[in-house]
């Protein structure tokens, strides 16, 4: 029998679960949950229903582990704890600050509810926070880096085009080449803000915009682009909905460290990732932790867990020894 | 209090694990077994006894994790299942096709002497079957690579030293850069044996040698070289010495596979390592397990055990809130 999967929010990332389901054929989409008007959700899988979000705890014999899909700011603060109560869950959290408080709140409602729930699970938070936790267990006396891109940052969009006079608006982060070849060497550079990262912005103005202030008011604004180097390039609609409608990313968590008697040898561990499809590929991790909740939670266990928690092999669908023989 | 940890076998290997040790306060080496006249012995740590490997069962009390650095042809099969009656047990036995046998073996030791075992623990077997089994558990649509080197191959150059005529030889195996960078860009390639790496030979001739002989059975040697496109240069001792006395190694592990409704996009994870000294870093992952194996003895666990079984955050000394609010 498959694992029956709810998702809760149905955006890109609730539409990359659903993709990364047919991936996985121990597994079956159950019901998407929605906040708007039910009927007028379209989804991709055929005889599947689309319910409203207010009736989710009475679908609860019907999931065995339900996808929470909205967004770090104000979604999942409140959903997660408030569904774990009802289900096994899994989200995506990634205000890495506020972890902590995050996974408090899930881990009392999971353990009332005797459910399992796995928090900030995708690729960072996710696989680079693993890697970085390996890289750390491993080389105990190192220096950590991770480089984020070239890819696109959602905020970052975001804030150029809540800018005056623009239409539209994408923004690549992009990990400048010089301190990851340094980086890699071994070399444990000490670097600023602005040696790791350079931003790049596509930006479809208004007709008539100022187009000087415009970018001014981008590389100036703090938080987002003051500390970086960054180019703004301005391009028609046409050019913008045909070279940047997708949302790749990726990035790399590097560790380079000593070891020996007398700290002489060097060594360098680096895990990267290129990506097409930020949301699906965040999805594909997430259904393979809803695997591993799923697991646990028929073992009885409860409360919260993060990637730190989960025996690698929960992830995959093949048993033990199969892992074994063929993987190991 | 610190872990105590034991070494069984003191060549490459368990002097790295020494040398580990001294990089992880939380651990302290307590003894060392040989099967040599242990005052022959001369370890690097002061005050730390070296014990024959005989007597090893009567030291139990004074040893939390042992660990075990000898070969795996010959050493492991017999050591590993022996001492995991008496003690908590790491290895890092990598004759691939043997795993599952050597699993059931010190399974069975293991759980009738109450016991952890962790098996097969290193780069690979070890973190690269980490890789692989993480990047297949999300990307179930893929296809896996894995390279090896640059970096000396013990097995080949003791291949090449049992010619006659040769004094000393070192082998290095080395990835073909093109067919590492067609799996990067996610092509897929099918690639044979001998587009995937080639090998180079550093070879100290006996005084009056035939050189082309010596040469012609290098490169036609079965199962060792003649699938390879092989490079032997001959060189002086002394040259040998300065130039070829380290045992650098490291690899790349890359899956590339698809995501979507329609498989419409691409995704490309890889994990590298550039390794000094092989047996050093091997042996850093080794303490690594070893503080998971005392963790999961402690509570109650017995049996054999591999990378794919253990939590990642066993093999950190941080705590979980460190961990959640420093790594994730």
């Amino acid at each position: 029998m498959s694992i029956r999967i709810g998702i809760f929010g149905y955006g890109n990332l609730g539409r990359g679960v659903e993709c990364a389901i047919r991936h996985n054929p121990d597994m079956a989409l159950a019901a998407v949950f929605t906040r708007r008007a039910p009927e007028s959700v379209r989804i991709l899988t055929e005889g599947v229903p689309v319910y409203s979000a207010k009736d989710i705890a009475s679908h609860k014999e019907e999931i065995d582990v339900l996808i929470l899909c909205g967004g770090s700011a104000t979604d999942l603060p409140v959903q997660t704890p408030e569904c774990a109560r009802y289900f096994n869950v899994v989200d995506s959290f990634d205000t890495h600050a506020r972890i902590p408080e995050h996974f408090a709140n899930v881990d009392k409602a999971a353990k009332e509810g005797g459910h399992v729930g796995i928090i900030s699970v995708g690729w960072d938070p996710g696989m680079f926070s693993l890697n970085r936790l390996y890289a750390n267990a491993i080389l105990t006396d190192g220096k950590d880096y991770t480089f984020w891109g070239k890819g696109v940052s959602q905020g970052h969009s975001d804030a150029v085009r809540r800018i005056a006079g623009v239409k539209d608006a994408k923004q690549y982060t992009i990990p400048v080449p010089e301190a990851l070849e340094k980086v890699r060497a071994g070399e444990q550079p000490e670097l600023t803000t602005r040696q790791k990262h350079t931003r790049e912005c596509f930006v479809v103005p208004e007709e008539g915009a100022d187009l000087a202030r415009i970018e001014q008011e981008i590389k100036t604004m703090p938080n987002y682009f003051d500390e970086y180097d960054t180019t703004v390039h301005f391009i028609s609609m046409e050019e913008f909905k045909r070279d940047h409608s997708a949302i790749p990313h990726g990035g790399f968590v590097i560790r380079s460290g000593r070891t020996g008697w007398e700290n002489e040898n060097q060594h360098v561990i680096e895990y990267s990732l290129k990506l097409d499809s930020n949301p699906e590929f965040t999805s594909s991790v997430i259904i393979a932790y809803a695997r591993a909740a799923y697991r646990m939670a028929k073992e009885g266990n409860t409360g919260c867990k993060t990637v730190f928690d989960i025996p690698p092999a929960y992830l995959s669908a093949m048993d033990g020894e199969y892992l074994r023989s063929h993987m190991l």
